[in-house]
């Protein structure tokens, strides 16, 4: 015997049980959302429609691993859910598909926000494709806005253009970095530093702790050299230093990223860039699935990839080799 | 009577012209490379492919108005002709289009380069269209190679996203930024420093030699947050001082550059950074020609800006949106 075809939920019922704080029906909605699957895909947009619009706060957050990400999304989200706002922790991974795990493992790493009932953690999506995942995620952001949630926080581990895929979906991007003295200085990805709208020094603790004020410091003289964005107070983006594990420097971290956003939802930048990203993202899913079709046009693929190889050797010029191609189609 | 079409010049005889030194058959072939029209750009690659391939080093130049730029194309420039380097200067200015004029205008801004005979100082083109402006320029700046010029300097204005055509073409990318008081700073347009493989402070030299020190300084600190680029020497991206007036800093400025472009052609990443070039701006060719197909079905392009707007308006959600465009076509 067959496997019948699951019918799937009913969108309206779904949406009743998840703005009556359902967690099993929103864990099914996320699933939904989700899933690659032409059907659950109706369904999950039915479901976003469903429920009724309503902006919070989305805040996108990277650092390298070991700089403290999930202790200070611990302590962080544990703040938030203590003055009663309702926190989702999303993750950006697209090496999950590699590895085959997730960055938020069995949710271990935050134990005590997993269990807090303010709090929805949610470990990262193993899909295959980068632009999937980030679609995904930003409708999964969407649906726990629309749930209730106060602040949607996005992780992310910072492996290749995870980052700026987060902070095109995200209000506040928030840059971890760990202390460091002169000479073990890693140094910030290329063009992350640059997409902070706040840069905060971790482990400023115990013996970390002046290693954390002269990284701070530096952070402090490097981010004056950024023209701020249009609109933003003097100063931004600002650093500040913190320690997940006394609490220290948490609550003004909120405060700081609270403020801005304030600022930004006054100015009207806050949904001017709302409206950008939404618009980008229309039209890069778009682009995506006009590019899609075409490369499932095996012949004009294969003839693309051979072009492309003789233009990377050389033999080629990639003007002449893009008239090339099109001269016999499609 | 109506004009007879030009049959065009004979590639193979504007070649030999090219490589025998001829600067009018440069000017011209230049011009035909520049030209949209169907039948100049096949002999526009005709010509490039008729060239011996050749390459050059291609310097990036990039710093807000007034940092002093062609006062240091003008110095530099005439640096390397005195070591019996040929150089040639392009610029990238998408705004030309929008002003009328040339940002490198009727070359006054440099007139010694001008008339060195070692020296091709090319106005930038005025396209409408900055992927056709950087698709031209790169082809320019191949035409140059070919035609024996050593190094070739390519300036922006920097305005939109004409950096990152210009880092995209070029082996090294300068930033050139100006001294500046701590209150006076402006700071760097986001998004460039990471792409410096070397910053210039500009007018260390009379009254502003202090200042530029302490930019100097406030610029080495913040590179040095910076991790370096996979096979870079230690202390890349460096920062220097120099005076385009006294010509201080100016032959340390081009050793840094070369000692630069010596390492990376060494360690292989030179060619290799010319290879991922060459194939992105032939993969970006064939997006934006796909892209342009479809935008000129009026009906699917009308539809999609219809979408757009509700996106942005929260009518839609994105992911809804764009099953929605493709449910009915194209």
């Amino acid at each position: 015997m067959t496997a019948a075809a699951d019918p799937g939920p009913d969108p309206g019922a779904l949406a009743r049980r998840i703005l009556a704080g359902e967690r099993r029906a929103l864990a099914r909605a996320v699933t939904l959302v989700e899933s690659g699957r032409p059907d659950d895909r109706a369904t999950a947009e039915a479901l976003l429609a469903a429920l009724p619009s309503r902006t919070g706060l989305r805040i996108g957050l990277t650092g390298t691993p070991g700089v403290g990400k999930s202790t200070f999304i611990e302590a962080f989200g544990t703040l938030l859910t203590g003055e009663g706002l309702r926190v989702a922790v999303l993750a950006v991974d697209p090496s999950s598909a590699v590895s085959g795990g997730s960055i938020l493992g069995d949710k271990t790493r935050m134990e005590r926000l997993a269990r807090d009932p303010l709090a929805f953690v949610r470990p990262s999506p193993s899909q295959r494709e980068p632009g999937g995942v980030a679609r995904r995620t930003r409708e999964v952001a969407t649906l726990c806005e629309r749930a209730g949630f106060d602040v949607v926080l996005i992780e992310t581990v910072g492996v290749g253009q995870s980052e700026l895929a987060v902070a095109g979906m995200t209000d506040l991007f928030v840059l971890l970095v760990a202390p460091a003295g002169g000479d073990e200085l890693q140094g910030v990805k290329r063009g992350i530093m640059e997409m902070a709208d706040l840069l905060l020094v971790t482990k400023a603790d115990g013996d970390l702790k002046p290693a954390a004020q002269r990284t701070l410091a530096d952070y402090s003289g490097a981010l004056r050299l950024f023209r701020p964005r249009p609109g933003d107070p003097p100063g931004t983006p600002a650093a500040r230093a913190l320690s997940s594990v006394t609490g220290e420097g948490v609550a003004e971290a909120w405060a700081a990223m609270r403020a801005l956003a304030a600022a930004r939802r006054e100015n009207g930048t806050f949904a001017r860039r709302r409206e950008d990203q939404a618009r980008a993202a229309f039209e890069d899913e778009v682009r995506r699935t006009l590019l899609a079709r075409l490369s499932s046009d095996a012949g004009f693929s294969a003839r693309m990839s051979a072009f492309s190889e003789r233009v990377a050797a050389g033999e080629i010029d990639p003007g002449a080799a893009v008239d090339a191609l099109f001269a016999d189609g499609p």
